[in-house]
């Protein structure tokens, strides 16, 4: 096989065989395919695309570019939760303690955040001494005891993602979404997972914004799940404005406590309680949605969900005082509130202005390389729908350097608009693919 | 400059600025773009298009990443022809020696064959002692001294077409009109040139398979020229079967001087005194199209083409003995006739194949780096519109290794089609863009 022929067949708009994905995959993963061949395939699969068929053998292809975890000397049925990023986006630190404390065992492997979105495995290390980079053994030991273990990739899953990646991103091929769908699976594969629920972001903060985008990713994605043996079922959510009311790492798990204690923003906690009661389902330890859902709220009214993160935190080293004694978390002293120049109707908060400002306190980063200021973010004030007067607080920024404050200011001048007429309830749940 | 956005534009569609593109070939010039992006981006450019102003612009980064020849110490109207390659396609030996013996300037600058298509610079080596790679001084010397030279690329010619052309050998973007365009016109634009005549080949054994992509080469080829102040214009030939009776190397350069001397296949006289008429019209030595035909044919009448033939061969180290006694050329004394299975008219002899039957026979090269055999070929003993009788030679193999004569037999079973009826006379000239 040359690899000049696989790439002028997908340039010419053919499908590729089985054994050309392979390939591909096989020259990447140890490096015979030169990455300058590796990105012309890449840029012809983006305009090109690919059928579900070549997707579902691209995503296996990767998985056995490394390990798949065995994780069936752990007995139920191990379910995972993947959401494509988003601002404010905590749900896991929530759904992971719950759906564990209701007897599903979730092997959680997370990324960190790029851009204007966050990650999960930063708003863990804003937890002091809390470690993401477990070992497989340590992971299955972890979930044996706790029945949850939130870690980042190791070396051993889907290595081949982690060379397409690296060269996507500086290709202009991100963008694709059988690459993306590919990418994602074949991680959620490897880990050893029996089913998984997907949280597929959709408008202005997402990485799809229009919702047939969305849904296209969903059936991608659900459809590889289902090619390779994984119960995969996706909801598509809005994510218009931020997700619950903070932005910022220790901020955003100091909210998931609130929810975990049985307070916290009613739009977090419905998505949080939709993911987790499927989960549930999935996992064989409901009888039905209702029935999940029932479940989940008492391990939020009982305090289980709770008692289950404090033990997720000491278990994986973290601190578990945090969970009682915020102040324990990293924090600033340094506020700025931005207020409302007009009264009216909160009509939209721009989540990617809003994430973009938050990256520029320091919360995020633009470069992988870049350093995360966990105690940094916004909290917002208000949410789209909410009146406001004139002067009332509509964001509150945390900040530790006043050059970054104001640099994060002139981003948000236009994340907030305040129209005259009260407008419809925003979007949650806007769909679902199983 | 992010090269990463200059390939999500071009992905995207958008046409790029003068200051982009010149960015993407300087950065492939010195190196510092890396081999994956430029790739992404060619596989962008091949599938999206550029338009005229862009390809215009990509070749003038392309001319000046090297040196443009000053050939203004040589009195008259420069003028060069280039073909876009073919089966057979002998014209440069016969037309710069005429357009020479009658006045205009001709430096030459050619390429050498690949795959089923000869090259310009293996007949003239076919020529024992014939020196191609003369330095830029050298060759001044002999253009002021014969009119004519006749050489290969030199390292400060268009060294970015050099790197491009060789990515792109090997990335699936080899065919792309504007990708093409710019390859072509830089290194003719960077020769020093003041005119240009271009013969865009079309049909079975060219490049361009349809008529209307021939078309789209040919106009963007003359834009180009026109762009950056070189008189340019292009004819459209057919490339279905071989041009003339010889396909081979040394067997090409017999052919050539037995038209030089009054002779040769009508279809090879018509093209090349075509191509030179009009490099005498573009050069300012003829008042109108019938006054150059007239002098062209008096130049071989006369005998003055011939004699300059011999002069360009002496001067560039060549043995100009070959001309009056053939048998000091290389040849082989093995012969293979292709007898007609049936009485009837010919009516195809597929050039691709004959080609690449030729270079099976040693011809040519599949890879660049392969030897030239360049005594070995295969003369055409019928052409399309002869009617055979069953028994009658079609093709005659001049061979050295009776395995690849058996292999060269093998691929040249479907080259020749025989029909009942008497086809329409092949077309020659099928269109012209000035």
């Amino acid at each position: 096989m040359r690899a000049v022929d696989v790439i002028m067949a997908k340039r010419d708009g053919r499908s590729l065989s089985r054994d050309e994905i392979q390939y591909f995959v096989s020259g990447v993963t140890d490096g015979t395919l030169p990455d300058y061949q590796a990105s012309a395939l890449l840029m012809a699969i983006l305009l090109r695309g690919m059928t579900a068929e070549e997707t579902a053998w691209l995503t296996d292809a990767m998985v056995h570019s490394g390990e798949r975890v065995d994780l069936s000397g752990i007995p139920g049925v191990k379910v995972d939760k993947h959401s494509t990023g988003g601002v404010g986006d905590k749900t896991s630190l929530i759904l992971a303690p719950l759906a564990a404390a209701c007897g599903v065992p979730v092997p959680m492997m997370s990324g960190r955040g790029l851009g204007h979105t966050g990650g999960t495995l930063d708003k863990l290390e804003a937890i002091p001494g809390f470690r993401v980079n477990l070992s497989l053994a340590e992971m299955k030991s972890a979930l044996a005891r706790t029945g949850c273990a939130m870690i980042g990739q190791t070396a051993q899953i889907a290595p081949a993602d982690k060379k397409l990646y690296a060269l996507r991103d500086v290709t202009g091929t991100v963008e694709s979404i059988p690459l993306i769908s590919a990418s994602i699976m074949s991680k959620k594969i490897a880990e050893g997972i029996d089913a998984l629920v997907l949280d597929v972001k959709t408008g202005r903060g997402a990485f799809m914004k229009t919702e047939a985008d969305s849904r296209r990713l969903a059936e991608s994605l659900v459809s590889i799940g289902k090619a390779s043996g994984v119960r995969t079922e996706a909801i598509i959510t809005a994510m218009d404005s931020p997700l619950g009311m903070a932005v910022g790492n220790a901020l955003e798990v100091v909210e998931c406590l609130d929810v975990l204690k049985g307070g916290g923003p009613a739009d977090l906690i419905d998505i949080s309680v939709e993911l987790a009661a499927r989960m549930l389902v999935l996992g064989g330890v409901a009888a039905d949605r209702a029935d999940a859902e029932r479940r989940i709220r008492h391990a939020i009214a009982s305090g289980a969900g709770l008692q289950r993160f404090r033990q997720i935190v000491e278990t994986q080293g973290g601190d578990p005082r945090i969970v009682d004694d915020y102040a324990r978390l990293p924090h600033v002293n340094d506020r700025h509130v931005v207020n409302a120049t007009q009264s009216g109707f909160v009509t939209a908060m721009d989540a990617e202005k809003i994430g973009r400002a938050s990256v520029t306190l320091g919360a995020g980063r633009d470069r992988v390389e870049d350093p995360v200021d966990f105690a940094v973010g916004i909290v917002l004030r208000a949410k789209p729908g909410d009146e406001v007067r004139q002067g009332d607080a509509l964001l509150e920024l945390h900040y530790r350097d006043p050059r970054r404050r104001d640099a994060a200011l002139s981003l948000l001048g236009s994340a907030i608009t305040i129209g005259r007429e009260r407008p419809a309830a925003p979007r949650l749940i806007v769909g679902e693919v199983r």
